[in-house]
């Protein structure tokens, strides 16, 4: 059997790009154990060089055939190429889309794409962290364009596609309504908004959509920084990708060599930092409540005290405890 | 203009099943103001009497309209019905569905139905705290059943399914492979199967899978407590809404009457005790931080530091500044 490897000692061989500690890196990322954190806090100050990616729509909007298109595109530029999918529909979790799989499994057998899909639940400590120290991992191991995809429903789906440097939100022609009703409520967090399937010929019709919805919500405010761009795809011609290269290259220098670009960043590490704290405090209080809290709910279930009161008590029980041991 | 009304004193009003009072108590509650608590803990002693049924499933399944369907016939039987739709998709919020609105709009005119639709971003200290707490009024404001409908996807939606009486799962044919996918995740956690849109001809295929899968996890496993249901109905031609009542009877006799509903509505409440405690401890850590941590995201930022080892400094500077004042 493998002798278990620490993660400090993984540190250097991430460095040097090997997949195999990439792998294993990022996997111990994603179960929250504590020993791993020693090793991506070494990496993270090596970290900071790869563009970031954040890539979201509804199901059905064609944003996985979109992000194999794009890992061909970037290959093609010698760039190597990391993707995290925080998403069940995804076709590298397993299940999906035959068309597609073919696709991936190329992408898969090519040395400079590392694809890794996460779990969207029981990630310990938190999806959002577990896939932004996946990012840094990528990172440090020289992938040096890191797309994150993410499916556009869900409040955590959504906030780790806007933890990225450039978001791009996909629409697509002829979803139903039920769809499109989702989908309206991620389209502002777009800098860059694809439409695919521009091969079918409805696809006008969401194109001229999202332009007159971007006009109206721009009419009068004063000029933004950047202004969401629109670029329309077709993953079966080859159509807009060369644009969609572009869009993505103009918002990389925007992110790299700007006020605006550092400030997004001071954001995203906001949001981290805070994120990070509160999975810290979340599994200090769990770890601490596993013992007190059953008594409790018992007397919620009997409705004998009512939840905010049993609430109290058990956050104040908890801190009563912890200080017994250590400062909480 | 209208006076403020304190909380406490809207408890009278929702008691009396007063719908202007029960919106109010519920709006506030989503706000999470901290003044809405008290009314809150006022009711819940009162609460507990309504039959709860989660009901979740894939956009596209057709819950919309099935939720539409059964309050229908619940108000047949004279029950007062009350709707929480935490899912942005649902026709009740506004945008979506040409044929569902009439219907709905017929059940909004109905005093005997009382439709409340979240929204599943930004509810003030949690969706899942939010939408028991609405139970609660709705509960206490005279309503029997009570239907918590929510998207199939995303983490914090499929919880809040969970933490009702009854869990049901819609399934629907004919949906895309990447809807599939995403629907595997959430079969588990059904009581009731319901198999939507059985008019079709593809529906068999959908209700033999299921059958199937479930057979599949059963063997070898020694005989459940509740052995999950199947059911195929058709909004369109009102097919198997009988045995959906039925289901749901059978359910609702088990929470209320065994030992195994007994077991739920501990575990419903040890979800609930706990989510009450995490948003306390993160909203008191929320507005501690605020003033904190700003330069210590800066130095994330600039990668001067790793996110754990700033993350602990955050955590410690809040409890520190804490202290000061009152026990965290």
């Amino acid at each position: 059997m493998a002798r278990y490897v620490p993660s400090t000692e993984l540190v250097e061989r991430v460095i040097s790009g090997e997949t195999a500690a990439i792998a294993r890196l990022i996997s111990r990322a994603e179960s929250g154990i504590p020993e791993a954190r020693e090793g991506l806090a070494q990496i993270y100050n090596r970290s900071g060089k790869a563009h970031v990616i954040g890539i979201t729509g509804v199901p059905g909007s064609g944003k996985s055939t979109l992000v194999a298109h794009l890992a061909h595109l970037l290959r093609a530029r010698g760039k190597k190429v990391g993707i995290v999918a925080v998403d069940p529909s995804s076709p590298y979790s397993g299940g999906a889309i035959l068309g597609d799989r073919i696709r991936m499994t190329e992408l898969a057998m090519d040395p400079g794409i590392f694809i890794r899909s996460m779990a969207t639940r029981g990630a310990m400590g938190g999806m959002a962290r577990a896939a932004l120290d996946a990012v840094d991992v990528l990172d440090v191991g020289g992938f040096e364009t890191i797309i994150i995809e993410t499916v556009g429903v869900g409040q955590d789906e959504v906030e780790i596609a806007r933890a990225s440097h450039t978001t791009v939100v996909v629409s697509a022609p002829g979803l139903g309504d039920e769809i499109q009703a989702i989908k309206a409520g991620i389209l502002e967090i777009a800098d860059i908004h694809v439409v695919s399937k521009c091969d079918r010929s409805d696809a006008n019709r969401t194109l001229t959509d999202l332009k007159a919805m971007l006009t109206l919500g721009l009419s009068g405010a004063t000029q933004p920084a950047w202004r969401p761009l629109i670029v329309g795809v077709s993953s079966v011609n080859g159509q807009g990708f060369d644009d969609l290269m572009s869009a993505l290259d103009k918002h990389r220098e925007v992110t790299f060599g700007t006020e605006l670009g550092r400030d997004r960043q001071l954001k995203i590490a906001d949001f981290r930092l805070k994120k990070t704290a509160e999975n810290l405090l979340l599994e200090r209080f769990n770890n601490a409540s596993n013992g007190l809290s059953r008594p409790l709910a018992e007397r919620l279930r009997s409705r004998e005290a009512d939840p905010y009161s049993l609430a109290n008590d058990l956050v104040a029980a908890v801190m009563k405890e912890e200080h017994a041991h250590e400062p909480f």
